[in-house]
């Protein structure tokens, strides 16, 4: 069976989360063994929080879990690809459809994203 | 000026290449701040490479340089996407257009990817 080299990364490879429709890349976040083996199991993205050092279902908290459609590995075997349906619409915990909703531009960010929902809305403590 | 926040990954984030035209994610790489820096520069991405721990101008021996065509930035400020155009239209130093050639499938791991070009003939030494 393969997995990814664990091994390069401190136990960590990114994961990049595609959209398997559009092609937009909604997110970056990293997977470890336990990670990998979950996402294959449950069909669903699960990745390890650097932050909270604890594995993490996607959407877990705010419904908007990532059905995982196809996943891609690098030459180096050391990056992966989810190419997901994104349920919600929105990866980002900020409410925009994708992490990467800033665009740079002179040496400022420009918000170029879309919004979709408000995480007051979503996140209540 | 914006720069990336560089002090999470040991002076290293993430930089996701992904075709300007068609959406497809052609590889990862790592940047660190003098590769940033060079990047905007020059216009051309220009990673640091972990393996031979230097600054390294992608397609410097092979030619198939990438000109970047937009920056985007992520909600954290620790992972890129470099929009490029690849020129010679393969960025896997194994010959295929995008370093994510392989898909998975029950374990196994399945050649999908298109091949430009043979690495013998570009990577003579």
């Amino acid at each position: 069976m393969f997995k990814p080299d664990f091994k390069k990364g401190d136990g960590l490879v990114p994961a990049i989360a595609q959209d398997y429709k559009t092609g937009d890349v909604l997110m970056l976040a990293y997977i470890n063994e336990e990670s990998w083996n979950e996402t294959i199991k449950s069909g669903y993205a699960t990745y390890w929080s650097r932050s909270r050092n604890k594995l993490w279902k996607k959407g877990d908290t705010s419904g908007m879990l990532q059905e995982v459609k196809e996943i891609l590995v690098d030459c180096d075997d050391d990056t992966v690809i989810f190419k997901i349906d994104q349920i919600g619409g929105a990866a980002c915990h900020e409410g925009y459809r994708s992490c990467f909703f800033r665009k740079y531009e002179n040496g400022e960010l420009k918000v170029t994203g879309e919004r979709i929902f408000d995480p007051k809305d979503v996140y209540k403590k």
